[in-house]
């Protein structure tokens, strides 16, 4: 492996540990919703794992700060980053938690080299509709004129948000409830912008091929060596019939 | 025609009998939804040529198998064929049999090479469509809530959702036929990013067309050859000269 | 002006007044439904008029057709038009004779040289917004169940369907409402496809100037070039030394 | 600062205070619509803040005429603005008074050289966002049939407008409102345009940046610049032989 910095180093190594987390974070933070009869005991277990994934997030921010070459640039760059480690200690509420460790798990993903934007987008988008749903359902369950009681409402709900459709048939009804609902929107905009994009860009990129322009350039170049050679070839031999001259 | 592959030449061989034989099963699958009064022997005949035009294609899924150079190269890249071969043997569900054959004819289509990007997704629109309304007729027929229980219905619904409009007159409510509506909002997506693209790589291709650094490449080569022409000419006079000083 | 063939010299010398007949015809159509009151002279005086705008668009299909050079070719690219020329003969109907006339029209405008697609399109969807919302409200108003009564209630839910917003305060009851929607939707994602490709399409004609690769080949050639005309002038005092050595 | 024109000095000297003013007309629309129960003393402040900060666009504009090269042209080329200035002295209504002002400010915005497409659209989407909000609840309010009758109501069905979700729980019921409806669902598909427009340019120049083509070339020139380099020596070499022949 090429010398690298002990930044990108350290965010090679942690990727994978981290991502495993976030796996667990997601389970964590599904049961007790979907199971609405789950003991306290369960939920208190599953409340510990989410503190823990958030810590560790916020444990690689802060390496991350330490190991950056200048750090006040690091932290103007990675602000929101710093938000989302210093919010759920402000305000212990569950759903700024997974707010926070979703922005932090995004901005660690964009990291990976591997990861291209469409990827990144499609993976942000399943993770949005996944904890929209978990989300709204538990924020929606208690209100008394909520439309969204079950896990398929839920679901299903947040595809008709995100495909901008909006049957209307369920719709958030809480204040908490739309503010999730408004970020499924905008995230769902942006699926359809890197959708359209990406088929344009392969159009283009099709189109530039039969560029007619370059390929004339090209045939141009080609006929011009052509002609230095034999202009080459002749000014040799021009040289070639000095000596018999002696 | 020029020499091909056994591989190309049973490919365009079988197009247009495939071909045929998914106009069958349209027509197969539409029949016992749209007129529901069809006796049990109408709907067994259905069934049956369903049965034959999965099998055919299932078949020449195998062949192809059969005649690809490397074996687990072409598993490989046409896995989702697989699964739609295999699956309606598990699983004999009329829904899942629609799926595998609409997949199976979909892959098959983007192989005739006469068939561009745009014209694929249009016809998969129009075939998502038709099969969209019936196969969610089918299912929300019998939902008791139901909304949507003639084949009008079904297909102002279709449109409505594929076009992202979703005024929400007609929903589905039952879990099929939300999954089937899913369908249709991806497709709904494609099909717009598909529009959008085309006119914009339209667009684009008439800015390029007068891309001034371009022209002024090509006329620098066109002096450059001249004036390498002009060298040679008298290069070439220089040894003409020659012989007369003998 | 230049000589023009018979044909464009057609084309420009009819657009005028063509363009003045379909605002007429606007007119004729908007009349008698906007006031539902209208006396049946009134009625009869706006068929007349539609009637007589629909046949000079079909005379000018004609005409055009005659002045064709290949006559085949033209009704091959045109058979729209032909079928729009055709089809009211066949069935009288109000709303047929619109959709001819829109297309006729449509399709004369594009004939026009100096409207660009973008005007194209935003003159087609402000047309089809706005016999959109007329015939919908001819068709709805008849309903027994129809909830567009009024035309404000008709233009208001044409923008929700064109945008896509579709809130389902009002939407289609009949089949041939329903038709007319879905022209609105296909219309509006047309619309929408327009406006991101016009951006789109700016935006990069932006980026494309500072093509790095491009700079680097002009240089290179400037470079070439130059070598080129320094060995030319090595070779030219070869040659003028010569003479002198008699 | 290098020498400009009067009129880009008014421009940037007089930007700053004027976007103070257009906060400051913010807040002066906002306070009597969301809190209802405002004294008059207050809301006849507000009005004449309103008035204010409108007639300090008006004054701008009359300046920018003044100091334009040529009048004519100017006038022709903002003449939305002129309406803007001239509107609200004919037609005293409080909405008409904000679409003037947000009209102002919006094309005064862009004049400032340091904001790109990108910035200033989703600055005039989020001004329409809170605008429209306000605009539709100080309509619907008063309207009996209206369902829009809270802030956090209004921001909401702007929200779902804007981004052509369109549940339908909440649309606005009067003429007024509608417009400023279509307002907002027109500002959302430009939002979506420039979203997908921005990816899409992003994408393709990355694209660009491969372009075989133009590396063939590139290769090309350096090969033919070589051929070029060699035959110079030869020739050179052929010079220098020369005198010793003495």
């Amino acid at each position: 492996m090429e010398q690298m910095s002990p930044q990108a180093g350290w965010e090679r190594h942690t990727q994978r540990p981290l991502l495993a987390l976030a796996v667990a974070f997601a389970v964590a933070y599904a049961v007790p919703i979907v199971d609405a009869s789950a003991g306290p005991s369960v939920t208190a277990a599953c409340t510990a794992v989410e503190w823990v994934v958030w810590g560790a997030f916020a444990v690689d921010y802060l390496v991350r700060l330490a190991l950056a070459p200048q750090r006040r640039e690091f932290v103007r760059r990675h602000w929101l980053d710093l938000c989302a480690v210093v919010l759920p200690v402000l305000q212990p509420l569950r759903l700024l938690r997974l707010v926070s460790t979703l922005l932090l798990v995004g901005r660690r993903a964009r990291m990976a080299p591997q990861i291209r934007l469409t990827t990144y987008v499609v993976g942000a988008v399943i993770g949005l509709l996944m904890f929209g749903s978990l989300a709204v359902l538990s924020v929606e369950r208690e209100s008394p004129h909520g439309n969204i009681r079950t896990l398929g409402d839920a679901v299903w709900w947040s595809f008709t948000t995100m495909t901008t459709v909006g049957y209307g048939d369920h719709a958030p009804t809480t204040g908490l409830g739309r503010i999730i609902a408004v970020g499924l929107m905008l995230s769902g905009i942006a699926l359809l912008g890197v959708v359209t994009a990406n088929i344009a860009a392969w159009f283009i990129s099709r189109f530039e091929k039969d560029d007619v322009e370059e390929r004339r350039q090209t045939e141009a170049i080609a006929a011009l060596t052509e002609e230095v050679r034999l202009l080459r070839a002749e000014v040799s031999r021009l040289t070639a019939e000095r000596p018999e001259r002696r």
